[in-house]
């Protein structure tokens, strides 16, 4: 059945809705009534009086209208009840926030079993338990019970992210939002009784406002078969990236007790991943960094690429990590280096990395990219904004540069003041990173991409 | 001879010293006079009109009094001739910013030469050419010639920092100083004609208020011996931590063209290193990191650490990376878990790592810390800070555990509410850092110097 209604539902039960700012089922029910969602919102609680002046049934089969998606925050002993309750009313989607069940032994296992046995061949999808649920930038369904304050939603955008975990899929939501890139969907998946990663990357595969699915997950809930076989097919159409955790021994053990989760060999995984034109994140940051740069910027037709910099060391930094990553640093053609010559003073060297050294001004950048541009796939920018000779000015140089269409990646390491300027440039789409590796393994996802797309 | 005239001069004269704002004689002069140094400053220019008020010299052989330091901000081509005038006035210490030296060619290697040969069996000692100079936190002493508005200095502190390249040493500073981390030194020490690593490592070795030694190197000015003997002796004492660039092929012939380097084999002095029992730093990141952990926490007494945490998938991932490494992840002994039974609720299962779940309050962080600390060398405190049951008391919990004098590092990911709490936790000096696998890695400099020190 269509997942539409997770994300796109007319009207919404909160199960459990509660009058206590705090409680997961108060901050729920706040999202949808002060959050933006323009559908129906029906509060379940035995104790009915209202809450935000809305009337609140004492259970969802009091509702009279049509339901298509109930957001399930009760404890886990009486979740059985109301999903039976929701099966009745005919709901078409179910998000069980519940935790209590697989992940934490055997009593909760045989509780997950009974909930299977309730939605077993009826009209009816369920995401979780043990979820922070789903959040939609577009239609504002938004079931985080973590408050506005603490943590920021991100804006609209193209990346799709789905996540066993909802620690890790709200922190990166958090940072996404601070540094003001957008997504368009977040589904916390947890235990996965019901939808798994596999139906979610096939449903995103086919939403239009996604243009790339990030995943991270601890074990596979699907069959591991249809699992690379629906990541192989999506990968021609859309780029995967994925953080995989529970690698180690201790990690597999810590995994299990988490999302329940039987995770396997790691670099099985990751070779069948590769197999499957996948793209693997390293660790938390890469996989942060590699959802960034893939909404920001586009593929490269090469694998070559031109480091400019203002900063030797920098320079050496980046040239020796892209050389670690295999990306072609090829040197500068030597009609470009006779060009230069004119154009720039004498103790610049024309190598690449090319540095146009400390007293470098934004018209020796602009030189440099108008030129390189023409001639390489794509560009590291590494700019140290402190220097004397450089200003707000250059930010305008680098965006002008999107002419070009052709991947641009800045790298600028400091405090407030390139903090502040670096702001600019991922405002205007110029995705940056603080340190020069960094930035070589973010651009590196664009190389990989390009490879696994011919 | 003693380097202590670079760090505490009672006069010092500016040569090149400029009437322009954002030239470099200017910044530098402005340093001296406006940003809290002692000693007497000379300015040095052939056009005598005051600058900030101070009588201008035309040449250093005008100054009557005695000048300890002299700062050499003029073109390469007439340094030589303004050095000569320093011997001759006896100057103690020389810091040469210029650039246009053996970083720029055969021409340029020329010029160096000329001016070893003007040193040649003097009473001087000079720093540089092709360097932004010294930063002394205590004295002031500051050649840094990008304006505090750009980049920070930071305050008074353990780490003491020197560095081949300006620009990565002045990053390293503007972001230390961004966090409200100290430092005692900062020498960029560029193309090294005269003082060289193995000088600066050996007089910092003796430097009181230096605790820690970074150093960013391309390539080993002295002689590999002399350095690696140097570094072992060194290392007895007081930690080092190193930062190398020019690993790769084409790194190595950046690095030659940056700071005149001759970079080596990356695999020898990574193994040379480790025998002389110093620390070393895989990227720029993981370098700042290590002076950070290092500045902030005690060494540990063993291997073994408690990871703690409310995100699951955050313990997972951590765990990972600690298996990686080869940090011990004992188990919590069974008298703790019998402890743990009356104190926590039935869903939290004690393992390493111990998660606590997303709805775990202070009061749970505290009775794990309290517990854990008494058993475990040192502790990894993950702390989603988005989740209702937490808010800013936790911070005080985490911190009033600096009590048991062991390693504490936190892990902290998300936007801004995040960043003011880990902002709070890093002024009482427990060490956040945004992901799982950065905050173990860190860790992991503290158990490998205790290794390094049996």
């Amino acid at each position: 059945m269509n997942l539409d209604y997770f994300f796109k539902p007319r009207a919404v039960a909160v199960i459990g809705a509660s009058h206590n700012p705090g409680k997961i089922g108060y901050e729920i029910l706040n999202n949808f009534v002060n959050g933006g969602y323009k559908g129906k919102v029906y509060p379940i609680n035995p104790k009915t009086e209202p809450i935000f002046n809305l009337k609140v049934y004492p259970s969802i089969k009091k509702v009279k209208d049509r339901v298509d998606l109930a957001v399930i925050a009760v404890k886990a002993d009486i979740v059985a009840k109301v999903l039976k309750e929701c099966v009745d009313k005919k709901v078409k989607a179910v998000i069980i926030i519940s935790s209590g069940f697989s992940e934490s032994g055997e009593e909760g296992k045989k509780l997950e079993e009974k909930l299977k046995r309730i939605i077993k061949n009826k009209n009816i999808r369920v995401i979780g338990p043990n979820v922070i649920g789903v959040y939609d930038s577009h239609t504002k369904v938004d079931t985080l019970f973590l408050s506005l304050e603490k943590l920021k939603r991100p804006k609209e955008g193209g990346i799709s992210f789905i996540s066993q975990s909802g620690a890790v899929g709200s922190t990166i939501l958090d940072i996404l939002a601070e540094e003001g890139i957008g997504i368009s969907k977040f589904v916390s998946y947890g235990n996965a009784l019901d939808v798994n990663e596999v139906d979610l990357i096939k449903y995103l595969a086919k939403d239009h406002s996604t243009r790339i699915i990030a995943v991270y997950l601890e074990g596979i809930k699907s069959s591991g078969k249809e699992f690379l076989r629906t990541v192989k097919e999506v990968s021609k159409i859309k780029p995967i990236v994925f953080l995989k955790a529970g690698k180690s021994l201790r990690g597999i053990k810590a995994a299990a007790s988490h999302t329940g989760s039987l995770a396997g060999s790691a670099r099985i995984f990751s070779s069948a991943l590769r197999q499957a034109r996948a793209l693997e994140a390293s660790d938390w940051e890469e996989f942060f960094d590699a959802c960034k740069i893939l909404e920001m910027q586009p593929i490269p037709k090469g694998k070559d690429v031109i480091i400019i910099t203002n900063g030797g060391g920098f320079g050496v930094l980046a040239t020796d990590e892209a050389e670690k990553l295999g990306l072609e640093l090829k040197d500068i053609p030597n009609d470009l280096k006779e060009k230069f010559k004119d154009l720039f003073p004498n103790y610049v060297s024309f190598n690449n990395p090319l540095d146009l050294t400390g007293d470098s001004t934004k018209e020796r950048y602009k030189i440099a990219l108008e030129n390189c541009l023409k001639v390489y796939s794509g560009a590291i920018v590494i700019a140290l904004f402190q220097v004397p000779t450089l200003d707000e000015s250059l930010v305008e140089v680098i965006i002008s540069m999107k002419k070009f269409k052709k991947p641009i990646v800045c790298c600028a390491a400091g405090g407030e003041y390139t903090k502040k300027l670096s702001k600019k440039l991922e405002d205007e789409g110029i995705p940056v990173f603080s340190s020069p590796e960094r930035a070589m393994r973010a651009y590196n996802f664009l190389v990989k991409r390009m490879e696994f797309l011919r």
